[in-house]
């Protein structure tokens, strides 16, 4: 069988289903590939003929008059065969297949999906999909995706998504609250052919992708899945969300792609061996991922606290020793350093109170208080507590003033930064853009600020302890 | 003793340590005071007299020509004694003293907050504090607080508060992020007098609170904190976090608020036995507060999943059954029901997938699916996964399908419903607000979906099991 890159990086492409009518999803997607860049020869198909949004479009595939790389599919599920037949007689090399209705929808579904299946492999043809949202490479902006893709930044993050609609509000999600951008997505749906696996091998292979991340209801070979991941994560961190983990779960996967979730214990157990990160929710994904594509990874498990508020210092120290790591115990000299700034009446405890610091030296508080901690050599990582509360942390937030506390200090240090921005909406999502413009990433609370941190340890032991 | 009811309603204030400078808490506090509509009379106190925001500044509260309710204090530690003795000499009923430097930081603190409090008991005056932002009340305007409160809106939530600070940012995220109002909020500090049990047994009785939520570092008293729970609890939802959780964390904050954490295993008994919901983040805290302000409690455990997506229908019911809730099995009859709007190749599983539904009824297709699944006898309370991705999703979000989907079909069945909304930020930051200004619970993410239920589930079962 031929691998898939050229899935992400066809020459020619035929939408089977294109549509002039707004509403369907061959309007979107054939939409999508006209306008966002894509400088392929692209090829309109519609059993109705006539024109399709400015292009001629073909009644078959067997008319268009030129090679066709990948054909992607949006007719109803019980036609997919036949236009497999007829992308199989045309040498299309693969199939995306965005309709839905197949295994996961019962037993007509089943057959037609062992149809497609059937005419694909006689053909040699690969097949992604069915019921998948499919690919998306920001490299040649080549996509199969119906959502509004507008503003689609190029970045290092890679995602492989088994579900057809989810990679499309997600990445909506992603592309206009989140601050890195994406190499590619990978849609597999009910993963008829094109596995995770496969997905996961070319990825970590990909120059372009830095952080992988994957939505999983299945894994359809174990083996190739930990061979693949380990190959993977010998390079770049990979994270895993996994459905499906309980009895209810895989029971809807079920019904979802027509997944078998499998035991979840061999799972979390393969998932360690092979490094793999595994996050329990979507938004705690991207957090990680997040983490990794800005932050270089900590040595050592000892978190120190920097905190506005103090009960964010307890409630950071309880997180922290919740999730397995340690509350950094700063050493005698950061203390005297630190202390010596700070009025008589305060002191430093297990985590260090910015506001003594803010009484003393106003806006600098969280400069002095980070270049002070992150020297000290019984410190790997740091978790900040900032504070906006509009009028007076403004001078606090000002760019120049952020570069100078939270970008500065970490980078001398090499040590991992988070911060955690709260208050009021307008300066807490100011100080949180401003952050992650240069390379800091802000999270909502502390407990995603100490997921992550935990994530990118648990990362870079593994690559320690395997000498990678 | 007297009751701290007085706190909340004087008929006059003093600020000693007024300041005309802005940065300062002494300012804010009482710009605070004089702008937001607070109709009591208010003095200025400040040793170097003068005219501070247009008021007369008195040298001494000695001077000051009026019966004083409530002093505020923001005069640096060393200072507060002095300041106490000349307050219990005028008489006043109670100290706010908002200044930190006592107990939370080290041996000379330790020493100044017995002398305050060995005044204020010689006097028989109350003491809020020290180290706090103090108190709110909506109802008369009346605050002690020093963050900016423009667009405080009056409501529901009262909230207790053991930090100086936290109360602040997290009160202007609160106003600006989320749609419930405020009643009153108690930051009780250091707790050198008044108490967790006090503020919950006066909130417990305050008519304007329908909704408790606690940060505590410490427990001054178990028994007495056990009973004004119960108390509270058979008339409102009461929701605690607790930290100092771990031994870092129990380190962290006896130098935040000088408090012995006690064992938490003890506490959370303690708390399941009061029919206190313990919240592990501040997060969660306020998710949870909110499903109790604007939804009915569920009568039991079976939650109904409805998903745009798969991937969140499958992820839906991982998260319900790990938070020991179960997904509803649906009627023969409400599947048939459904089923006879799908489209033929669709069926409904374990969760009910809504784009099938789209693909049939368009815009329509939440309200026949809640409809159908509200109505079900099998079925508790629902979550709802709502996508938005611009575009096509935008006719599903206008204001009238809202009301029609999401608040008429659960008003009318008497169920809660919580409502997960993902996508893109302008469409649905504007469908969780639109949501939310009708009374629908809208979060971020399912996990926090299922949390909400959770709470008031195990809420709703304590009420039924003691017959309340």
């Amino acid at each position: 069988m031929p691998g898939i890159s050229f899935f992400f990086e066809p020459k020619s492409v035929a939408v089977i289903g294109a549509s002039n009518k707004e509403g369907k999803f061959g309007y979107y997607l054939l939409r999508n590939l006209l306008t966002l860049g894509y400088k392929g020869r692209v090829y309109a198909v519609n059993v109705k003929g006539g024109c399709v949004q400015g292009l001629k479009a073909y009644r078959s595939i067997l008319e268009v008059p030129d090679e066709v790389d990948v054909a992607i599919v949006v007719v109803p599920a019980d036609r997919v065969p036949q236009v497999a037949r007829e992308c199989a007689e045309k040498g299309v090399r693969g199939l995306v297949v965005v309709s839905s209705g197949f295994k996961e929808a019962g037993e007509e579904g089943k057959r037609l999906e062992r149809k497609l299946v059937e005419v694909a492999r006689k053909a040699g043809m690969r097949v992604i999909g069915p019921n998948t949202t499919g690919i998306l490479n920001t490299s040649n902006m080549f996509t199969t995706s119906f959502v509004p893709l507008e503003g689609l930044r190029r970045g290092g993050l890679s995602f492989i998504a088994q579900t057809g609609l989810f990679a499309g509000a997600t990445l909506s999600w992603m592309l206009t609250t989140q601050p890195f951008g994406v190499a590619k997505v990978c849609g597999l749906g009910n993963k008829c052919d094109v596995s995770e696996w496969e997905a996961l091998e070319y990825l970590g292979e990909d120059e372009e992708t830095k952080v992988i991340a994957a939505y999983l209801e299945s894994v359809s070979d174990g083996r190739r899945f930990l061979e693949a991941a380990r190959k993977a994560t010998a390079r770049k961190p990979v994270i895993v969300l996994k459905a499906g983990r309980t009895e209810a779960g895989a029971r809807a996967a079920l019904t979802h792609t027509g997944s078998l979730a499998g035991d979840d214990r061999v799972f979390s157990a393969a998932c360690r061996q092979a490094g793999v990160v595994r996050a329990s929710s979507m938004g705690e994904m991207f957090s990680i991922a997040k983490g990794f594509l800005m932050q270089p990874l900590p040595e050592g498990p000892r978190v120190a606290v920097v905190s506005m508020t103090g009960a964010g210092g307890v409630l950071a120290s309880d997180a922290v020793s919740t999730a397995g790591l340690e509350v950094a115990e700063l050493s005698e000299e950061t203390r005297r350093r630190i202390g010596r700034v700070m009025p008589s009446w305060a002191r430093v405890g297990l985590f260090v109170d910015i506001e003594p610091l803010y009484e003393a030296v106003g806006a600098e508080c969280y400069e002095v208080a980070l270049r002070e901690v992150l020297q000290d050599p019984g410190v790997d990582a740091c978790m900040v507590i900032l504070l906006c509360m509009g009028g007076w942390t403004m001078p606090l937030i000002e760019e120049r003033r952020l570069r100078r506390s939270f970008l500065e200090p970490p980078r001398e240090s090499g040590k991992p930064i988070v911060v955690y921005v709260h208050g009021d909406k307008e300066s807490s999502e100011l100080a949180a853009s401003r952050l992650e413009s240069m390379g800091v990433p802000a999270y909502g609370s502390i407990e995603e600020c100490t997921r992550v941190l935990e994530a990118m340890y648990f990362y870079s032991r593994y690559l320690r302890r395997h000498k990678l």
